[in-house]
């Protein structure tokens, strides 16, 4: 698998009314479900939501935003530490996840999970798109997917046919950004003006800027898509959900 | 790209003397970093260690696992909103980033840049494998490869050409352990019997049991692969470092 396939992918909002088969949805979500994982405890679980009934439930949580009101599937992949701790349950065993460490393991094999799902169905000509929504509503989310205690839903993934063949790939941060050779190296504000100048540059950026009346762009970011409040009541509420937080 | 890739894909904690090329690992990290992440923040930043001091000196923080020791590159990928957070100083903004709800985002991130770094190496004949002691000492982590506030180490990624040609897959969960259709279905005594047979038959299975001298599998992995104190050190950790906790 030629790495152009990395590179080239882009998410998918926009999908076709062609139909995704069960069996297609779970044959991706078996292969996937070979990623790495902690101890091999598969600490995740994921809800599909296909009926209209069920994706008419979700919509109002994802904001109604198009990719998952358009969507055939959605996807609700889930941190589960419920599954093994009914297992200890069952065989004389107290289960040792239930803290920050267990949930740490169970987001990290989530969302390694999630990402297997959507590199496997974008191989297989399926295209897709994260919903981060999925944790801006927890107790939404869990109320509506009937998921009990253990059970914290972490990413959405709307999942269908693409309804165009082309799609823009991203811009990302040029290598030096992210890559640190042997000992981190701290960011200075140059290094911050070399690494944003192309993603400042862009046309988007600028209209970004000018239709949220904003100077900058990480503005745009820090005040209107990711504000402190947001983040907070998202961080609150797995706290609680997690039991790390009352 | 054929499920059979995902399906056939095994963890290698033995690796050749070939060496890997930095040309190779720039590609790979560059070609994941296309990855879906959260509103094209890209919350992650990696830690290549390649020189034998370095790895001389992360390998007890691995505590030496054969993985960790014989891997001619260490990666360490973190969850990182410094970046970020530089990018809003620089441009007369103020990061939202600084809290649980930041964190849970970049902890995401990171995880699913991870596996797009573990699916580009393996499909390029590399092997891996995750060290999920990136947590377990998140403070000498931090030490060893100079990492600032608002950089937390979330998984090691051994990495090098396989020693062998095969590979053994990994046993899995059956798919009604991990899929629930429209509902999560709560789990009951019979189907965590149903979901654990194929594990708990395996020889590999009572070989555990029997070494670590007790009566399930599930004590073997609560009681001596992930313990309750174990994984509270961890997760306290965690939160002291993404300020959650002091």
């Amino acid at each position: 698998m030629n790495l152009d396939f990395f590179r080239n992918r882009a998410t998918v909002r926009v999908f076709s009314d062609r139909e995704v088969p069960d069996s297609l949805v779970c044959e991706i979500i078996e292969a996937a479900a070979h990623a790495p994982n902690t101890g091999n405890m598969q600490l995740y679980s994921v809800v599909v939501t296909k009926s209209e009934e069920g994706r008419q439930k979700l919509a109002p949580l994802h904001f109604n935003q198009p990719a998952a009101t358009g969507a055939p599937v959605l996807l609700t992949v889930c941190a589960d530490i419920r599954r093994f701790g009914k297992w200890c349950d069952c065989r004389q065993a107290k289960t040792g996840l239930y803290n920050f460490g267990g949930w740490l393991s169970a987001i990290t094999d989530a969302a390694i999970f999630a990402q297997q799902i959507v590199t496997a169905a974008e191989a297989n000509g399926l295209g897709c798109c994260y919903l981060g929504t999925a944790t801006y509503n927890i107790d939404g989310f869990s109320e509506a997917l009937d998921l009990p205690e253990g059970v914290m839903p972490l990413v959405g993934i709307a999942l269908g046919y693409p309804a165009e063949k082309e799609h823009l790939v991203s811009d990302r941060l040029p290598m030096p950004a992210i890559v640190h050779f042997e000992k981190f190296h701290d960011y200075t504000a140059e290094d911050i003006d070399a690494y944003y100048k192309e993603k400042e540059s862009l046309a988007e950026s600028e209209i970004f800027i000018a239709e949220n009346g904003k100077r900058t762009l990480a503005q745009v970011f820090s005040e209107v898509r990711y504000p402190r409040d947001l983040n907070e009541a998202v961080g609150d509420a797995a706290l609680r959900r997690m039991g790390v937080r009352k």
